[in-house]
């Protein structure tokens, strides 16, 4: 088998209709892919195949939020402040180029270079413009959400998502009232994200509008067991621990029982996604999880691993999964005033310790005068973390007053309570869509004799599932085809209809793009009554009566293997 | 039945999940709103049936292109210049408004009138702030699209798309090849489009962000026929014509041979959008077609008709259905200098008459000396329409000439031709995929007796299919509903479990979401192996063997008559 590389997958992607670069009649634009009807409904496959998993098997809702949201969402989020790159500038073109890039030649790791270090280099390499040679700005921030407004006038900052988790975390009371108010529970979203990349490569790897689909798991921070995982211990698994950064075969099991994966549902979710990820047709042997190094991990994250996939650019992330701990919901009731906490009711009443103020009625009697009683109250049922620098800000009859400790002791006191409110933990398995997709292309391309391309797609992910080719377009071979192409239809199964041309040709055309089986009507239809299924992975063809083809091919849709049937004849 | 209104429909979306105020917790922003999890299972239904129609029957292919998309298409598409609404901003509060809204109580038809006259009459009827009292601002354009910028730095001016179909025609000459260059195609597309509205209301009638489903038809402008319009010219159809503005009831083939419809391609997607429209739960009752006036007609549409949907707020487009003629792809042709024609080969050549340059070699001679004859070759290939101003550009060896109308007549010429270039016409029936869902949810919202809420969705949209209640959530009736519900789940059936509660209260609970069929699994089971299903429209129940239960609510599912059941027993 010969080296594929990008070019070759990208070239045959334009050519058959998965991708075309974005407004090619005017130029194109760095960044920008659409999808073609091949690739469109490749898309669709994969969303459908992933929608399976976490919502019918899994029981994860799915919601669809809006794209364009408000400044404060991306203020709490922390992008608006950290979701950025530095950036030179070229003071002859005015062309914008990621720094670290351009320092890549005189440093080992110019991504791990902060904004100072990064100038100094710049300086002292005397780098200039690659593109003109010019001289270069100072090194800069740029924030890689793009901007807009809502609204006319001055309008309304906004920003188009980074991520699709945001418009889940924001509708978190929502979904806790909607699932009962019950944990653990998740959701779903799939759909565009943004990041106006400096200066995008690496065809549809770095996309600056792209397709997530993201799963945010609400767990209860005490409890990250899951009970499922038992029944999936014993698969196998390819890991790159964060410890010595060497890649290990293991059981997801060991792993755990090792302490290298951190708990069970994030062990549980590593499984669901090598299975996603092996059904949609990224090849086990080129797929691994990476750990986060502690100093990459985001520092609220408890455990990070990316699935990567070998691609011709190398290993690269297409899937993370990370235990986000209280983070975002925390960010977001500080950020919106919200009450984004879960209740867990006990069994039974529980008596429990916890620090309050209590009031000296002696000073706050001669202070506060006939307010004394509903001020001390106030102070009663204030929580501790009310306390800053010495006062608590208390609303007492719609006014705000400012107590000073000199008025309250801060004591232990022992109550009987029904449950315990407190922020649910987050574990988010995030997929980025183009590049699984890609993966999927990439992993499934097959240079044969002759130049022969096939692309050995999954039958899940094959966008044609079935070519109907009668021999000929005459001699009612062609109204026999258009008979079985429109009963498969009929059943949902995406078919191509193709009476022209030499059959090997259509095969070839077929062959592709993917489509895993090919029913060819030939003259023997008239003798005998039967037509042949042809098995793309073999190009074996075994005869099968006309009246049984549309079920024989749901079967082998449905995993039947195709090695049966030969066996049967 | 009780008259509905938008805030009840609204209330219970948000209370069950349908729709969301998007950014809530902030505080949310007018014309933004999510879908929860029941509005984007309905959304995906709704989507799969229109592409069952589009994609599976009527062989339309699907892409999927970039929402942000660079000025020049939008200069081209017209947007950048059109796309507008005329408004005012309160010189005290800073709000900004439609002019014409807050004209309406001073004029008839205030969407009507010119920026002047607006202007003019808001100073007459001395219209003021309706907020704050405050004066008011000149009238000014706003331009709808929101705006950004692709790339760091001073950037490239970008925005998001006001509609998905200028994804398709920018796409047209990979969307023609893909199609093996013949004629009719047609492409759908799903997706987010925007409209940056400057004062949004009607809840998700006018959205900021919403979601359309458009096809785009290719076709020769010389053969507007289709022939499959044959078998559904008798289907019955409510219209309302724009030359005298009455509603009529005929059929789409009498409409068309009386010419109130153009064309029969036109009409068969009208007949198409209705079929949509009814299987998707929009009542036929509160649905009409409205023909566009002669003076509401873009100026380069041969014919447009609106699907509108009686609602709460009054009639209201859901579907626009328009014969654009060669306006779009005309328009990219000039702003792209891209070849977005289709060619038709002739069955034999043919000779056409055309009209050409006929050099002076006699002068040419002289002036271009050993370049006259490429000069003069150059001229005869020349196509007529380059002439300008007495002038024709032409590129000869590289250099380009300014040739002036002394050097050559125009001559008519005869040829024999293979076939001929033009630009093919669009038809678009262009879908308001939100507007369309709440107009399901309006038309099946219910009031009975004790303000009980039942949702009439039909199968096809209903978010749950079938609910799961086992009478008691103990002595194995969990389990045996808990192995019916896995059994339909794997089936792909969207169910809900519930086992806690009255059943009356669960049967409630799931008539509110528009579930058609329930599965109730009580102590008989256990006697005589049966369980109940209801049915939601009529509320009775038929006994079904546990065996059978799955098979049944599959034939329900795809359109058995309950009654029969009942019959049955």
């Amino acid at each position: 088998m010969k080296e594929v590389n990008s070019g070759d997958v990208l070239s045959l992607c334009k050519r058959r209709g998965f991708i075309y670069p974005s407004y090619e009649i005017y130029g194109g634009i760095a960044g920008l892919y659409d999808y073609g009807p091949l690739g469109t409904q490749m898309k669709t496959n994969i969303m459908d195949l992933w929608r399976s998993i976490y919502a019918l098997e899994e029981g994860f809702v799915e919601i669809d939020s809006d794209i364009v949201g408000p400044e404060m969402v991306f203020k709490a989020s922390g992008h608006a402040e950290n979701f950025q790159d530095l950036m030179v500038t070229c003071k002859l073109c005015g062309e914008g180029f990621r720094a670290d890039h351009l320092a890549k030649d005189f440093h080992p790791n110019p991504g791990a270079l902060s904004k100072k270090e990064l100038g100094e280099l710049i300086v002292r390499e005397n780098i200039k413009c690659p593109l003109c040679k010019g001289d270069l700005s100072e090194v800069e921030e740029f924030n890689l959400m793009f901007k807009t407004k809502i609204g006319p006038g001055s309008g309304r900052i906004g920003y188009l998502r980074p991520e699709t988790a945001q418009g889940i975390f924001v509708n978190y009371p929502n979904l806790y009232r909607y699932m009962r108010e019950t944990l653990p529970f998740g959701a779903i979203q799939i759909g565009r994200a943004y990041r106006n990349e400096i200066s995008p490569r690496q065809g549809v790897i770095r996309l600056r509008e792209f397709n997530q689909m993201e799963a945010e798991l609400f767990v209860d921070p005490v409890d990250k067991r899951w009970p499922r995982f038992s029944a999936v211990r014993d698969n196998k698994v390819r890991l790159v621990p964060n410890t010595d950064e060497v890649e290990i075969e293991t059981t997801f099991g060991e792993a755990l029982d090792k302490g290298i994966i951190a708990h069970e549902t994030i062990a549980y979710f590593l499984w669901v996604t090598q299975r996603f990820l092996t059904k949609a047709g990224v090849d086990p042997k080129r797929m691994r999880f990476r750990q986060h190094l502690k100093t990459e991990m985001a520092h609220y994250a408890c455990d990070c691993w990316d699935a990567e996939a070998l691609l011709s650019y190398g290993w690269t992330e297409i899937v993370g999964i990370a235990d986000r701990g209280a983070w975002d919901l925390t960010r977001h009731m500080q950020y919106s005033q919200a009450d984004l906490t879960a209740f867990k009711r006990f069994d039974q009443p529980q008596e429990v310790e916890r620090k309050a103020f209590k009031p000296k009625y002696g000073l706050l009697g001669p202070e506060f005068k006939a307010r004394s009683a509903k001020v001390g109250k106030a102070l009663e049922a204030a929580d501790i973390s009310l306390l800053k620098d010495g006062k608590v800000e208390l609303d007492v009859d719609g006014e705000k007053l400012s107590i000073s400790d000199k008025y309250f002791d801060i004591v232990d006191v022992k109550e009987k309570v029904n449950g315990v409110k407190f922020v649910p933990h987050v574990i988010e398995p995030s997929h980025g869509l183009d590049r699984i997709l890609y993966t999927c292309l990439e992993h499934a391309y097959t240079l044969g004799e002759e130049n022969y391309v096939t692309l050995n797609l999954t039958v899940d992910a094959a966008p044609i599932k079935v070519g109907v080719l009668p021999l000929m377009g005459k001699d009612d071979l062609d109204k026999k085809g258009m008979e079985i192409d429109r009963t498969l239809r009929e059943r949902g199964i995406a078919t191509y209809f193709d009476d022209s041309g030499s059959i090997g040709r259509r095969y070839a055309r077929l062959d592709e793009v993917g489509t895993p089986y090919c029913v060819t009507i030939d003259y023997e239809v008239f003798e005998n009554g039967t037509v042949t299924i042809r098995d793309r992975r073999t190009t074996k063809q075994v005869r099968v009566p006309e009246s049984e083809v549309v079920h024989v091919i749901e079967q082998l849709l449905h995993g039947r293997p195709f090695e049966e049937l030969i066996a049967k004849v």
